[in-house]
């Protein structure tokens, strides 16, 4: 039997439906209960106790002093980036091996996004890698980081936790105070992921998670920006809230500012979602063991599995071409969603997409490689029968 | 009895009611349903039929070839200027008697607001006085309207039908004309607003929705962008949604874009809203009446009606302090507040805030006299009891 077609069936053998999307939605708990307190009070809008609810249970479960909910994870990012001190101008450490919004909420700030390689052994940013190429490129003068090839300052990094596996965070904040350079999490694929006890999205100034409809937990579409810093907390808010002044009437706003509020409906069912993560993360866990199992005896591939001292969410699972089997990927990409089992390769390297082609990147083997390799499966916590 | 007194105990007698906010949701139709339905398929998030249907019944509603649904108005706006060309460095002339959004969206593309006074005719921008000030303050030349005094280029004008009152857009539409200016109409407030039968928001390129949860129709938190331009909406849709290439599997982008999509959830709560608008406007119509009896012996107030030739929304009830009465507007504020009917004044001066205090500016006698006279008071469309 063909490559592909072992897969294919191996996957449906692992889901046993007919028919599965990459990440559908569980939401048979307190769903329904809790968007129907809001519609019944009438209280669906910006403001509301789902919302301060939402804030103080993602803030508990991360680990974090504050919790800002916004209207989805790039709008976070770009605030949670102008809060580290991004300006216009600058330059940003981002992997290329992304979802395009990394790179966006750079440019949202008038930034430059600047693209790193990956790891083999997290799927995110290889600091070794950054490390060595930094010793070329950039140089600290005065406390800032500079770009010597275009003057430009580098003003932060933006580690980004690869279908929920932890960048090596301790590695990076070691260098990242050796170059003067801020740290800003895009948590988007990594709530409920760990390095030992910490939660990812702790170890910088500031983190983005991601409540998107295919994420461990949904709110429809939302995010939040995490931070331990009172006064970022303080002005998350404000930033994100149109930078009203509290007044019982008046209408006045300090400075140039963003809509991006989470509706409390919205977050009424990011409270039920959240009330179930631990759940989903053990039909998660169970499931990436299934696939293991399932592609033990295939020598062609491999479950990406979560490396030794983290804890991983296995956000999305990920099957690894083995070298030599990388042209099969789009037969496999094809007869897998032939066969009702979605799934989809990563996303194009960020630095080969028009609008970033001509932004500075160091040289990127390790993601193009990964680039061909990868191929995401069936991941919904669901396809656990019987685990939610 | 004092003026303020006599107003509390007058809005009181209309409303009927010890406690109202100014613009409460009114969620008793198929509200609940639709979310239900939402949450128990799953589709919950950025895809579903509920954003199509929404999308499909607005652009019937106002009459438009196509409406583009987005995560609220100031994303909104920001995308519909940036589609009608406005870039980096821009002049683009807005109301100083707007809501900060208004003024944010232009920045939010790198553009400058050109502050512009208000009619006492429409509450909206002076289409005459504007017409004046360009003459001085403009010129056209090789079709682009140059700011003489700056030498940037004036590239649009955004006119925000205040309260739901239209501005004289056949006048404006001339005088865009004449400037080479281009049209982006702000139309967060009026849903259900016409001129002659002509749905607000029609006349210019394009223009932006509001469905906050105080507007005449919620989503929670929303926006649309509506036009007749065939690649126009396509551009919308594009931008708000990442600049992904369609493909089977492939994640492919080609522009810096947003993630501004309206999910599924929220959508569904507009299609329920949008069946019952009819009703709303009628009862909000009629509760315009009612202010209007209420306050016919009080000299020293009126409300403010609509303009003949034009159907308004009366989104929010406008009660206007006649000159020689607009010490007292604190002291109603305090009133009426105290008395749980909830008021407001208009929006400080979008020239007067810190961030904009250095804009282009006309004079603006007319806002800042209009600013220290308008009180908005209870407008919901449940405060008329039974005509929902």
């Amino acid at each position: 039997m063909q490559l592909a077609a072992t897969i294919a069936e191996r996957i449906r053998g692992v889901t046993g439906i007919p028919r599965t999307a990459l990440h559908e939605p569980a939401l048979n708990g307190n769903e329904l209960a809790y968007v129907t307190e809001c519609i019944q009070t009438g209280w669906v809008s910006s403001v509301g106790s789902f919302v301060d609810r939402f804030e103080r249970d993602l803030a508990d479960y991360v680990g974090a002093r504050y919790a800002v909910v916004v209207s989805n994870g790039t709008s976070g990012l770009q605030v949670a980036l102008m809060l580290a001190g991004v300006t216009a101008g600058d330059e940003v450490l981002v992997p290329t091996l992304s979802f395009v919004a990394t790179a966006n909420a750079v440019s949202h700030c008038g930034a430059h996004p600047h693209f790193v390689d990956s790891s083999y052994a997290t799927l995110g940013l290889d600091v070794d890698a950054l490390d060595a190429y930094l010793r070329e490129t950039a140089r600290v003068s005065d406390g800032v980081c500079v770009n010597r090839r275009t003057g430009r300052r580098i003003a932060a990094v933006v580690p980004m936790h690869t279908f929920g596996h932890p960048v090596d965070m301790p590695a990076l904040v070691e260098l990242a105070q050796r170059y003067a350079i801020e740290i800003v999490e895009d948590a988007a694929e990594s709530l409920g992921s760990y390095i030992a006890d910490r939660h990812t999205g702790g170890f910088g100034r500031c983190a983005m998670l991601s409540f998107n409809g295919n994420k461990v937990v949904t709110t429809g579409g939302g995010g939040a920006i995490i931070t331990d810093d009172t006064e970022l907390a303080k002005r998350a808010k404000h930033l994100t809230t149109t930078a009203k002044l509290p007044h019982a009437w008046e209408y006045s706003h300090d400075e140039v500012a963003f809509n991006y509020r989470m509706p409390n409906l919205n977050a009424a069912l990011g409270c039920a979602q959240l009330e179930r993560l631990d759940a989903f993360l053990a039909a998660k866990r169970e499931l990436a063991n299934r696939y293991q199992q399932a592609f033990a005896d295939l020598p062609q591939v491999e479950l990406f599995t979560e490396r030794a001292g983290t804890r991983a969410n296995y956000w999305l699972q990920t099957l690894l071409l083995k070298p030599g089997h990388v042209d099969e990927r789009d037969a496999v990409l094809r007869a897998t969603n032939d066969a009702g089992q979605m799934t989809r390769p990563v996303w194009k390297l960020l630095h080969t997409l028009p609008m970033y082609a001509h932004c500075e990147a160091m040289p990127t083997p390790v993601a193009a490689d990964l680039a061909r390799r990868i191929i995401n499966i069936p991941s919904g916590p669901q396809l656990v029968a019987g685990a939610l």
